[in-house]
C-alpha cells in the first residue's frame, strides 16, 4: 500500500509543551504593558486573572513545560493526531511537490483548540474556579472551552462574535450540548457590550469586543476563570503538541518540510505547527520557510504595524507588543471567523521580526476554491480558516510544478468544516465575494493604536 | 496513564470482509424473490443492477471476501478506527460495568457508511459505470456515496428522504461539496416519486420511496450504477471491518464483550460490529448477547413479522425475506433518520430467528438524554442513530450496578452528530416527543406485505 497516514502511538504523545522564547534572541522590550500603570505588566497583575501555572508559562524563558498527567490523559483520546501525505491532491495538481498535512479535525470539537482548552480548564479547576468565561470568533474556541469545562465538571459562558453566532448556529448548539451558555456579542450583559450597542446597534461584533465582555464578567465574579483561545504565550505553547508530533511524523515519512504553512488569526494554530520546526532551526537544525496565511479582509500581519495595543476593544486587558490593525478594527464578515483578529500573538510578531515567518494575505474566494479541491481529492471538508493554508499549499505546489522542483510542503489542517456548511452553500451559490477591506477603514482603525503606552 | 484508547496499526487493517452466511445453519428458503417472475432471484437478475463482484458477494457462502488493494488504500485514511473504554461515563454511572465503544465517526463523512461506499464505487467503476445513484435517509449514506464517487472520479445522484432533507440541510451541502447532486424524495424526477406526490403532496418521504426513485433512474441509464447503504448481504459484509477490528482491540484491552449493542435501521452498522463476534460464537468461541436497538417510532424488529416484502415502496426491486412493517409504512419523522426503515437486512432477520440477536425498541427522548450524557462525559456528540445504542448501553450498565455484576459492554458509536444539531437544539428546547407509532398505522402498513410472493 502507498503510505498516506503517519500515525504515532499513544506513548509518543509529547511529554512537554515547547516554549520558543527559550530559543529566540533576548529582547529588552516587554511583551505586555499594564492598562492601569502604563508599566510592563507584572506577575501580580497576571495572577489576578490567571492561575499561577499559566502565569508561569506566560512569563517563562524555560524551553519546556511539563504536561500534567490529567491533561495528557484527555489528549490521549484523539492525540497524537494523524499526519497525512496528500497523494491524491498531488496527483490532481500534477506537482512534483510532496504535500503533507497535520490534521487536527480529529479532536472532539473538530479543531486544534482543545489542545489549550483542556490545560486551561485543568489549571483553573486546580485554582478553585467553578466555571470558565471566554470569547470566541467562529466558535471553534468556544466549543473547545465548553468541552474542556465539561471534562472538569465546570460551567462555561462563551461570548461569541455576533456575525459568527448568526452564521454558525450549530456551533452554539454544540456548545450547549456540552452544557455551556453561548451569548452573541456585543450583548447587553456587560457595560462593554452596551457601549458598543449604543454606538452601533447593528455591530457585527469582533473578537476584541467579545474579549472585553468576557474580561468584564470574569473581573466581577471570582468563581469564574477567564480563558482565551489564542495569542497568549501559554496558549501558543500548549499548541506545540501539534508541531512536536509533526516533527516525528515527518521522520516516519523519511522527509523534512522545506515549507511549513499555517492559517493565521490569533496565531495559535500557526505557532503550534511551526514553532517546533523553528526551534530546530534556531538550535542549528534544518531551515524551514514558514508561511502565515491571513485573510485579505483582516490583514493584521501584511498591513498592520508592530505596536503596543489592546487585544480587546474595551481596553480592559493589557496592551501587547504585536502586529495590530488597531483595537477598534471590525473586519468584514468573512466566513473564516477564527481569523478575524485585529492583533496577533506577540511571539508571532517576534518571529516575523526575526524573519522566521513570512506573512501573506489571500482572498476568501480562492480559499473556498482550494477547500473544495481538497475535499474532492482528500475527502476531508476543511474549515474556512484551514482553507487559507490549503490555498497557499496549492500555490506552492503549483510553483514546484512550474519550477520543476520537488519540495516538501507541510500545512496545518486546523479543523474540519462540518459547522461551516452554510458558508460552502453560499460559495456554491455564488453569494460570496472577496471581502477586501478599504484603506479608509484601516486608517481609521490604526488611529486607535495608543501612541505612547509605556510611561 | 489510564488506558482509554485501543488503536490498531495500519498493518492490522482487515484483509478480508467476513460473510456470516458461512457460519449460519443452511436454509432452504431463498433470501430474495424476483418481483417479475415470483421465483427466487437469480444471479442474472442481480447482474442487471450490480457489478459481478458484488453479485458474487451477495450470493456467496464463502466465509471471507478479499478486500481489493485500492479499497484498503482508501480505508487506511481513517481505519483502523479507534475503540475506546468509556471510563468517564462508567464513573458518571457509578457502574461496575466495563463499557467500550467502537467509534466510526472518524471517517471523513462522520459515520460507518464509507466502509461500503468505497467498495461499491470501486466495483462500479471497474464495471465501467461513470456515476452512482442511490437513496439516503438521514444523509449518512448519501454523504458516503458522494465521497466514494468523488474518490473514483464518478458523479453521484442522491435521493434523500424529504423530512431528513429538510431537517438536515448541512447534509445536502456536504454531499454537494463532494460534487454530488442531492434531491428531496419523493421528487417529480421519477414516475415513482410523482405517484407518491399525487396521492400525498405533503409526503415526508421514506427510505422505501427514495429507493424506488433511485432504482428507476438506474434502470433508465446504463452509465449509472445503483448503490445502496444498508440491508444487502454484501453491504453487511463490507461493514464487518468494524467488528473484526473490535475483536482485536478487545484483545488489546485484555477483555471480551459479554454484550454487543448496535443501533438498528437497515442493519449494516449492527451487523458490521456484531457479526464477527457472532461468527466466533458460531464456530465455538465465547457467547455474546447481541442487542439490536431500534426506534419505537419504527419498530421493524419488535413489531414487524418475517415475510417476503419489497424494500422499496414502488415495488421495483426484489422481495426480501426479512422483518418488515410493510413496504407502505411511513414512520413518524424522528431525528434518527437512518433508522427509519420498514424492513431490514435478511441476514439480521436470520440471526434473530437463530436467537443470536435480541431486538429492543426505545423512545427518542431517552435516546437524546443518553446522547447528551455521553457528550458531557466522553466528549463526543453522537449521531441520533447512535444514541439508541448508547441508551441501551447505559441501561445495561445500570443493570450491572443494580445486580452488582461487572459485565463488558461493547457498543457501536456509528457516527458523530455534527450534522444533527438542529435535533439537539429541539431536544433542549423541549420540542421533541417520543413519536411512537399507532397500531392502526402498523395494521394498515402490514396489509401491504404480499401474501404469496413465491409462485
Amino acid at each position: 500500500m502507498e503510505k498516506i497516514k503517519f500515525q504515532l502511538d499513544e506513548k509518543d504523545l509529547p511529554a512537554t509543551w515547547y516554549n520558543i522564547v527559550a530559543d529566540l534572541p533576548e529582547t529588552d522590550e516587554p511583551a505586555a504593558v499594564s492598562p492601569t500603570t502604563g508599566k510592563p505588566l507584572t506577575r501580580d497583575e497576571l495572577l489576578q486573572v490567571m492561575p499561577e501555572q499559566l502565569v508561569e508559562q506566560e512569563t517563562s524563558t524555560e524551553r519546556e513545560f511539563e504536561i500534567p498527567e490529567p491533561v495528557r490523559q484527555l489528549y490521549a483520546q484523539w492525540r497524537p493526531s494523524p499526519l497525512f501525505r496528500a497523494r491524491r491532491l498531488e496527483r490532481a495538481l500534477d506537482t512534483p511537490a510532496r504535500i503533507y498535512y497535520k490534521y487536527e479535525g480529529v479532536a472532539p470539537t473538530g479543531s486544534h483548540k482543545p489542545n489549550t482548552g483542556i490545560p486551561q480548564a485543568y489549571y483553573n479547576k486546580l485554582a478553585g474556579k467553578t466555571g470558565l468565561v471566554t470569547e470566541t470568533g467562529a466558535g471553534q474556541w468556544g466549543s473547545a472551552a465548553a468541552l474542556s469545562a465539561s471534562f472538569f465538571g465546570m460551567t462555561a459562558k462563551v461570548f461569541m462574535v455576533k456575525v459568527s453566532f448568526q452564521q454558525k448556529p450549530y456551533r452554539r448548539a454544540l456548545m450547549e450540548s456540552f452544557g455551556a451558555v453561548c451569548i452573541p456579542s456585543p450583548s447587553i450583559e456587560t457595560a462593554a457590550g452596551r457601549a458598543i450597542l449604543a454606538a452601533d446597534p447593528d455591530s457585527p461584533g469582533s473578537l476584541g469586543i467579545a474579549t472585553s465582555e468576557a474580561l468584564e464578567v470574569a473581573a466581577q465574579d471570582p468563581t469564574l476563570g477567564y480563558t482565551l483561545g489564542s495569542a497568549a504565550n501559554h496558549v501558543l505553547a500548549h499548541q506545540t503538541v501539534i508541531g512536536q508530533e509533526a516533527l516525528r511524523q515527518m521522520a516516519m515519512a523519511d522527509d523534512y518540510p522545506d515549507i511549513v504553512i499555517g492559517c493565521s488569526g490569533g496565531g495559535s494554530n500557526l505557532a503550534g505547527l511551526s514553532f517546533p520546526f523553528l526551534g530546530e532551526q534556531l538550535r542549528g537544525g534544518p531551515a524551514v520557510r514558514v508561511i502565515a496565511v491571513e485573510p485579505a479582509a483582516c490583514p493584521t500581519l501584511t498591513k498592520g504595524s508592530i505596536a503596543y495595543d489592546y487585544s480587546d476593544t474595551g481596553r480592559l486587558g493589557p496592551l501587547f507588543r504585536m502586529h495590530t490593525l488597531g483595537h477598534t478594527f471590525v473586519p468584514p464578515p468573512v466566513h473564516a471567523g477564527g481569523l478575524r483578529a485585529h492583533g496577533i500573538g506577540p511571539l508571532i510578531s517576534r518571529a516575523i521580526e526575526e524573519r522566521l515567518i513570512d506573512p501573506i494575505a489571500v482572498g476568501q474566494l480562492g480559499c473556498f476554491e482550494a477547500g473544495v479541491q481538497f475535499a474532492r481529492t482528500e475527502g476531508i471538508l476543511p474549515a474556512p480558516e484551514s482553507t487559507h493554508a490549503i490555498r497557499a499549499a496549492i500555490d506552492e505546489a503549483k510553483r514546484c510544478r512550474e519550477e520543476g522542483q520537488s519540495r516538501a510542503i507541510l500545512f496545518g489542517l486546523s479543523g474540519h468544516g462540518h459547522f461551516d456548511l452554510t458558508a460552502y452553500d453560499k460559495y456554491f451559490a455564488g453569494q460570496l465575494d472577496d471581502e477586501t477591506v478599504d484603506e479608509d477603514a484601516l486608517t481609521r482603525a490604526s488611529a486607535s493604536i495608543p501612541e505612547a503606552p509605556l510611561r
